[in-house]
């Protein structure tokens, strides 16, 4: 089953290429961990860089219907929602000892500046994360909940941006403090309405 | 003169790395562009970790200066010498066309899980970002200038992991959108005083 053996390739390189980064990652590694021979990963991707690419997919697929999920919440109101969604993605980290980050910062980070590919790719995926929490403020605008003045894509951003930031600060730090501090500061502050 | 040439090696090697990565970049890489042989580089450094180990610190050093200069503008009031700060660390990622990032954030990004060593002088690092930071916002507190309620340090510690968040963003999004939210978000809502 052919494509069975490239999912299998691209889900074994995937994990390790986020434990150790992509070029810290030679094919042999992937291909040991799959136990495939180097011409099968040939007839699969043209290249190292084509198959990192085909790994963002699939972190973008993965990770897409996540988001999806956990905010398929009717019964909390929009803010409730999103806060509720970064306190679960924070104890997913918590429960990795905040280890890994996410793959698509960490090739962001590793990767923007060495091939064109990549940073184009990844762009489109860190503002494909915005979208959904950009339709969640608007629909908190439209419910009266966003505080005045807020712009709902721009603000979403900026969220995903400072998500990227905790997460990175978690790796480091080890533990929570980071997510503590932008749970209070984006939802204790900066959506919530002052009297 | 022994010193200049481990200076050499330091200055050379973290500007390699800061383009490249840690991981992808070899001893050979680094000796080359010096012009040492490798005998030298063991001298001076019992392995690559130490080696990294003193990037880190040479960073820190230089970092450490930039900031204090920087904000060293007693014509300013306190939220606007911190605000001017990153408007000025943003012009600087403006200038290399938002390539490059962070050097100590780059080097979190990848090492934190990969070495002790680099995770705890990475973890000093980035809460040593956040001390003068604090510290302004600590006498923004004392000028009656901060809003209610925000905790010097706990504040500091968001704005300095946001800021990694805009400077990974901006290193993807190659514009400065991502800086243009931030300081809009930080300085324009979060610490701005509300009628």
């Amino acid at each position: 089953m052919p494509d069975d053996t490239k999912a299998r390739i691209i889900e074994a390189g995937a994990e390790i290429i986020r434990r150790q980064g992509f070029n810290n990652t030679g094919i042999k590694d992937i291909l040991d961990a799959v136990g495939v021979p180097k011409g099968s990963f040939y007839h699969y991707f043209p290249s190292k860089e084509a198959f990192g690419l085909a790994v963002v997919e699939h972190h973008m697929a993965h990770l897409g219907a996540k988001v999806r999920q956990a905010l398929d919440r009717p019964d909390l109101g929009p803010l409730d929602r999103l806060r509720t969604f970064f306190a679960g993605a924070a104890a997913l980290q918590a429960g990795q000892g905040y280890a890994l980050g996410c793959p698509i910062g960490n090739l962001a980070q590793e990767m923007s500046d060495l091939s064109p590919a990549f940073r184009e790719r990844l762009d489109k995926a860190l503002s494909g994360l915005a979208r959904p929490v950009a339709a969640i403020l608007d629909e908190a605008r439209t419910a009266g909940e966003l505080p005045e003045g807020l712009d709902p894509a721009e603000t979403a951003a900026f969220i995903v941006s400072a998500w990227q930031g905790a997460l990175l600060t978690m790796k480091v730090a080890k533990h929570s403090g980071p997510f503590a501090a932008f749970d209070r500061m984006i939802f204790g502050r900066l959506l919530a309405r002052r009297p």
